[in-house]
């Protein structure tokens, strides 16, 4: 950082130096021909360069950094390297992760001539691979002038945080090293305040009288609560009135489920019966974070009733049929400030939270998905990073009791199976840079068809000594598409793989992959595994895989499962 | 097949016909939610599912199948599965494969009513990737209206035959069973013949004296000369003019090496002196199938000068400055057979082949670059596939005689490391169905960088019990990358693995791994290794981890090298 002699700084440190004012600590990526150049500035920045197996693994990876440190940044090259990486992008696109995709790409000159290089399509067209990513990012820019690069990359980092996606920066290899004007950087990015709107102190007064005068109320937090940023203010919130509080699948682990009130995820139908009847027959909703699919809401059936919801997302507020856009995004801070909670009832009849008393899992046999997730819940510590990925796992994890201050990654609508292996990578990193002076862990659930995906990133876990606990749940192949479709189908298979051998494999140190490398075919092995002191409090990769029956699902697999069964039979 | 009973088919038995006869024997994929009813008629049809490990490694596996067999065929989802695999595509087009990328998408009704169903963006909008993928394909198409499916399929897979390039079918999951009409079904799908231009004649006649009158002349093989189809005529060509024929890099294979007259790869200033000096003086260059890009030319400097070249390419024929378009598919077909070769001179000076005395290569000490491609070489056998990864495999495979027969796979412009490995994958699976009577084979060699982008896809080699060798070159990270820039940067290590154990990992039979896979330190290990009856004469997947030095490059790449050395140096 050259700044304070001259006022200028490389396009490359003005980049780096934005990342890290935004919280970014590390990096990810691939080097590649267009990126060599922009590689020499990373470390000496002070960030630290991460690079993964592969760019689909990096753009997962960096998913999982920025839904915790609320930023992360990765780099590809041209063509090649940020294609590989582009279903990542569209993953965060579509569940709100602020990834900074920066791609290396041929020099000015060689985009001017349109020279038939490699990494192209030998037809000298520069513009197909941006074009491709205008469809997955939320803003673009091509850095090739160094007059506008400040404000370019200002602009672009900017749409990031304001929207919690992903977006899209072009390097030519032969601009890294080019001086820009240092001046913006005394002055951080923000998300920007919108003025507030004339009819805010309405909308709130409408709001306030619902809240004041609702007798059986409860309040649903989804997962868009996280990118716009409600988090706080919604536990405020729930501690105040005690109401009945549930949330969705992507808001599970969003607000403290150690508190009296909060029942965790609420399953309709496919819940307990008392809760529905409650969520039925509620005089008020407040809906926080709303996202609509048919995964986050089991199929449409946990949407409130929109006559007596209000619902908060991050574009308007709804109450019944009206819509109010534009305030400010301090909204939600002064309605909770501005509440009177003398003034709120205590719901009626609250419902009975559902307690499963732990002597009901069964002491031997095979394990189960219906016991399994209770049974290694108390494995789980506050500040850990439980990661549930696609399948049977994000089903189960739905299960958990969540300590205080643990953070849950699961199965939304993107549902990209292999993401969540390099999720743990990110997610575990992000969680050891955010709290340098506590031990922190991250704690991955996942099953043998997503495992071969993207099995190569445990040797960068591996390779960056993080503490990472993975349980390999082994049921033979696709299970969840099994119990969709085609459950007997040799296409829902996968290879059979020597998983005791991963550790060993992808590099841990002499002897830390045996000592750290267990299985469990049934219940008495798994509580001995839970017990071992490389589990409980060991460093490193732990790896446990855990033997269970093809066609084991619960809740709405099932459903689906035995409606396949009945049609089978029919 | 219900064609005989009722003029009708299923829309998926009407696709899988086609694809069967085009030549199709094999497709390949990944399950999930939207193609699981189309997944139901892949086996039935009489075709076999290689289900990979992610999509990417499918893509690539069907871009090496296409390669052999003229046309192949892959299955992903809706959004996650599709765009994992679009890197794959791109590289097809670039390097022009026939895939046939197949995808199922959510039934119409949901699409219909916008309805926000998982691996969307929760927006409604179900065109985006549709959108992506027109920008790496030659044709597109949604088979959403039974009236019009067949011939949306022969137009789309006629486009992929034409220009050799991947094709885009979407096929919504309401639609595999629906029922379209058989007639187009008893004629095969061809390329078209375009009608004999006016020109014709005049352009032959043109060639035909040039072709007369040449002293100097020679034939220079480019890679579209496979996607053009015009091999047979040229390998005529080669052998009935005894011309000095040279190849450029991706040429290589395309054209008997055993020919006397067959000289390998043309390298300019890099290579043989006597060579570029003939070249340079030669009054007729006869190039086929150019594609000129900086990878397959070695930085332009291999592109002959077009005052005294004809370039036939997949648009026209170029004679100086005249360019003839829309000449007949058969136009090459037709100037072989119309050559009176009584007329052709002996070029009066052709220059002598580089041959390399097998005495000088080093008997003791480490493994180099410089002798290693040369040393192995003795293994290949006629009908072998060689497959060299981007980086210094692909480097050192051009220095390979090929023995008759043999196909090589090479870098030529997408360059995408980790292609080669699925690659392989697919171009052993076509080799053994286009050979079912002939016992085939598979050689690969790539570096220990590439190998980690997709090193699963071994498993699915072990799982169809395809006879592999691989020659595993450990150099310690991405030696190309350190050639280029960087060579003492960290960000060009790759992490450590254990690679002996690759092949139990990925579930080897039991003791097969153990059996078959082989490390080399040195030459002597080397040797030992190559006459192992294992590699000579095994079956299934053997392995060659061999060791070699951090910045061990030849050629280009040594060249570069030194300029980065020189400049440090400075």
């Amino acid at each position: 950082m050259t700044k304070s002699d001259s006022e200028t700084v490389t396009l490359a440190d003005y980049l780096f130096t934005r990342l890290q004012q935004l919280g970014v600590k590390s990096i990810f990526g691939v080097p590649g021909d267009y990126n060599l150049r922009l590689l020499d500035y990373v470390e000496p920045s002070g960030l630290h360069w991460v690079g993964t197996c592969n760019e689909l693994n990096a753009a997962y990876a960096a998913d999982g950094y920025a839904r915790l440190a609320g930023l992360s940044a990765m780099i590809t090259t041209f063509g090649v390297g940020e294609l590989s990486a582009i279903n990542g992008i569209a993953g965060a696109y579509a569940e709100r992760a602020p990834v900074v995709h920066i791609v290396g790409t041929p020099p000015r000159p060689s985009q001017e001539s349109r020279a038939l290089v490699h990494h192209t399509f030998a037809d000298g067209e520069y513009r197909r691979f941006a074009a491709m990513h205008a469809h997955v990012t939320i803003a673009q820019t091509n850095l090739n002038d160094p007059r506008t690069v400040p404000e370019q990359i200002d602009t672009v980092l900017q749409q990031a945080l304001i929207h919690n996606r992903p977006v899209y920066i072009e390097i030519p290899d032969d601009m890294p090293g080019v001086l820009v004007s240092a001046a913006n950087l005394t002055t951080n990015i923000q998300r920007p305040a919108a003025p507030t709107t004339a009819q805010e102190s309405t909308v709130l007064t409408r709001i306030a009288d619902r809240i004041y005068t609702a007798k059986q109320p409860l309040i649903l937090v989804d997962g868009e609560s996280r990118a716009i940023g409600i988090l706080d203010e919604i536990n405020n919130l729930v501690r105040q009135t005690s109401w009945p509080t549930f949330t969705t699948v992507s808001g599970k682990g969003l607000v403290d489920e150690h508190q009296p009130n909060v029942y965790g995820n609420y399953a309709g139908r496919l819940g307990d019966p008392k809760h529905k009847t409650y969520f039925d027959q509620a005089d008020l909703i407040l809906e926080f974070g709303l996202h609509a699919t048919d995964t986050n809401t089991l199929g449409f059936q946990t949407l409130p009733n929109p006559a007596t919801s209000i619902t908060f997302t991050d574009k308007a507020v709804r109450i019944g049929d009206d819509t109010y856009r534009d305030l400010s995004p301090a909204f939600v801070t002064r309605l909770v400030q501005s509440l009177d909670f003398g003034r709120i009832s205590k719901p009626t009849n609250p419902p009975q939270k559902t307690v499963i008393p732990t002597e009901s899992l069964p002491p031997t046999g095979r394990i189960t998905q219906k016991h399994f997730y209770r049974r290694v819940n108390s494995l789980l510590r506050p500040g850990d990073v439980v990661l549930t990925e696609t399948g049977t796992a994000s089903y189960g994890g739905r299960d958990f009791t969540l300590p205080t201050g643990t953070r849950l990654f699961g199965a939304i609508t993107w549902l990209s199976i292999g993401y969540m292996l390099p999720a743990t990578l990110g997610a575990a990193l992000a969680q050891r840079e955010l709290n340098p002076n506590t031990p922190t862990r991250a704690v991955l659930f996942i099953g043998d068809g997503s495992l071969q995906m993207t099995v190569q990133e445990l040797s960068t876990i591996i390779r960056e000594k993080l503490d990472v606990v993975i349980f390999l749940l082994n049921n033979e192949g696709y299970t969840i598409e099994r119990a969709i479709h085609g459950r007997k189908q040799a296409y829902n298979d996968v290879a059979r793989w020597r998983h005791h051998l991963a550790a060993d494999f992808f590099g841990a140190e002499d002897g830390h992959g045996a000592r750290n490398s267990f299985t469990a075919n049934n219940w008495e092995e798994l509580d001995a595994v839970l017990q071992q002191d490389a589990i409980q409090n060991g460093t490193g990769l732990r790896w446990v895989e855990v033997s269970m029956e093809k066609e084991d699902v619960e809740g709405l697999l099932r459903v689906i499962l035995e409606k396949q069964i009945a049609a089978e039979k029919a």
